[in-house]
């Protein structure tokens, strides 16, 4: 179990490691159902560079992709997202005590 | 700018793309400052396995080395994490309104 769970967040976070993947998801949460040949020409690349991506998206969860005709309706699944910000979330504790570590010596700095 | 940025969140979610690397993270959060030996000792690696995968933390800015004498102390610089996590927040309404669209279902199951 311990095992399967990495493996879903490796593809998740390998998944984001890349601007147009990420660029990807960012249209898609504007503009839900965007074609992969609408999504291709937004990124100016061609249609299996394009597909490429999103197999690596969709792998991860992060997309789910239905066709319907000729056409290929992309929408975002978000829930790899929220295990990969709840892992993430642990780490608050530290950004917050460096957080109000500078608002304290600001404030130190304020006093003197 | 743009592409600086996307460079460090590409190298951030990279780095957190292996499951060693994100317990040597977690084991940091636990015991900050753990020597490179002590935690190649604890993952079963040899140094210069340890050694490679603290690169690739180091190089997206999540851990920090200082070295003493012949000790090098392996700190968590958890600033990456800061922005990956605020990276993912702009997708947290489409799980809220996935959980919001969960409790209706469940409400009016329940109204039945």
């Amino acid at each position: 179990m311990a095992k399967h769970m990495s493996s879903e967040m490796d593809r998740t976070f390998w998944a984001l490691a890349d601007p147009t993947r990420r660029g990807v998801l960012e249209r898609l949460a504007k503009d839900p159902g965007l074609s992969v040949s609408e999504l291709a020409r937004s990124f100016s690349l061609k249609l299996p560079g394009m597909t490429k991506h999103l197999d690596v998206l969709s792998d991860a969860g992060l997309i789910t992709r239905t066709k319907t005709g000729r056409t290929v309706a992309v929408s975002l699944a978000p829930a790899p997202m929220q295990e990969a910000m709840a892992w993430l979330s642990q780490y608050e504790r530290f950004w917050t005590v460096s957080l109000d570590r500078l608002v304290a010596l600001v404030e130190e700095d304020a006093a003197r």
